[in-house]
């Protein structure tokens, strides 16, 4: 393992560079190495994997209370990795951590979630990376437990490595500490958001709507996923994989006879 | 096989209504059902999977040539699919189709791709699902072949049905259609783009960034990827899996006794 000295951590996130959860990251990263944080300026939720392809991109650097370096990022989620590991760091990172998000990325909620893209993206630079969510939506969360949890994680993390094109998608329950049973290795829950438009007329008498829904589980009994944990107040980790192909149906398909 | 007057079809894209690929989408959607068109207004490349949380969401009705109904959609690509499947029609589509994506998805390019992100929204819901991709970003693309091939895999699809929570990623050599060997079922090549970053000073007297980034494959001889099938005058089909678990990383993880 690397003298703490010597290990770089990139911090970033999807809630924006001022949300709680990421100031209480920056702490825990900062008992493991020399940090930098690249964050995007605002509120990024459920912007999955998506990258800046016909916007500028604004970095833009943020005085903080010790040494930490931190920048904000007009763009994405993802950009901000991207722009981090090619314009702001002279050295690769021995980690990128993200989060913690204020609110579950389990299950299906890792695709959308802007937290597991930038873990997602650090992989894909062959970087051991790890996303952190929280499950409590509320702006002011208690972080108590997730600080405990992701520092006993991060620590593995720096022990084991990530194998190559994996991240780390980690989910805590949102209780006290002590009522944890522990961190519990999962796969993703089958399941999909069930959802509703919330319409509504704006004081131009235009209508809109409102992205709206909720979770449905379609293996609430199935023991080895993340839903499952969580609701047995175990903390989830999914393995996530930057290979999307489905390999068990690749035989399916070559019987089409193209 | 349904009926093809009994059959639905919803057509959506990540380039946005107005772009010529969605333009031959439709026309051959047409031969193959009822058709309803729901597409974000404006280009949306590089939404991967994302969502709008935090921003109203407006449809507005277009008037098209034909009887068919075309939306334009103000959110991203799976914002589109969710606002069609939730809002817009009465009925389960039969199958669902994005694209012709001008530029290629193939190797990592899927996991940025908005045109992917609305394909795999689509078998989250456990519709068939496809998307189609023209290896050439020319707003004046030739789609002649991408229809010969695009006709070709729907009957297919509409034969044998797509395995629940996959859907298709379907791209396209830009060569002439007589140049094509065949369509070749493949896994995600790995690779990664190599990114840089253009950087600019605006009239204002701020700098800021343009993300840009050259492909590179890392296993150019493996002949069961899509990046050799298409260098190789193939079209490619990847089918795509909506879990992102790492099944080989799992037992690795368990070892790390938390």
């Amino acid at each position: 393992m690397k003298d703490k000295e010597k290990r770089l951590i990139l911090v970033t996130n999807d809630d924006g560079i001022d949300a709680k959860g990421i100031k209480e990251l920056i702490k825990i990263a900062e008992k493991f190495g020399r940090v930098v944080v690249v964050a995007p300026e605002k509120g990024q939720s459920g912007m999955s994997h998506s990258v800046s392809l016909n916007e500028p991109i604004y970095l833009k650097k943020i005085t903080s209370n010790n040494n930490t370096l931190q920048y904000s990022c007009s763009g994405t989620p993802v950009d901000s990795v991207k722009i981090a590991l090619h314009h702001v760091l002279d050295e690769k990172p021995d980690l990128i951590i993200s989060g913690i998000n204020h609110g579950s990325n389990a299950s299906v909620s890792a695709i959308y979630s802007g937290t597991i893209g930038a873990a997602r993206e650090g992989s894909l630079n062959d970087i051991p990376s790890v996303g952190f969510s929280l499950l409590d939506h509320s702006p002011e969360a208690d972080f108590t437990a997730s600080i405990i949890f992701a520092e006993k994680i991060i620590e593995k993390v720096f022990e084991n490595g990530i194998p190559k094109r994996t991240c780390l998608n980690v989910n805590i329950p949102n209780i006290h500490e002590n009522q944890i049973n522990g961190i519990k290795v999962c796969r993703q829950t089958k399941g999909k958001w069930v959802e509703e438009f919330n319409h509504r007329i704006n004081p131009n008498n235009k209508e809109y709507f409102w992205l709206t829904g909720k979770f449905s589980n379609f293996e609430p009994e199935s023991k080895d996923t993340d839903e499952w944990a969580l609701e047995n107040n175990y903390v989830s980790i999914v393995p996530i994989e930057v290979d999307l192909t489905s390999y068990k149906v690749l035989d399916e398909l070559n019987k089409w006879n193209f």
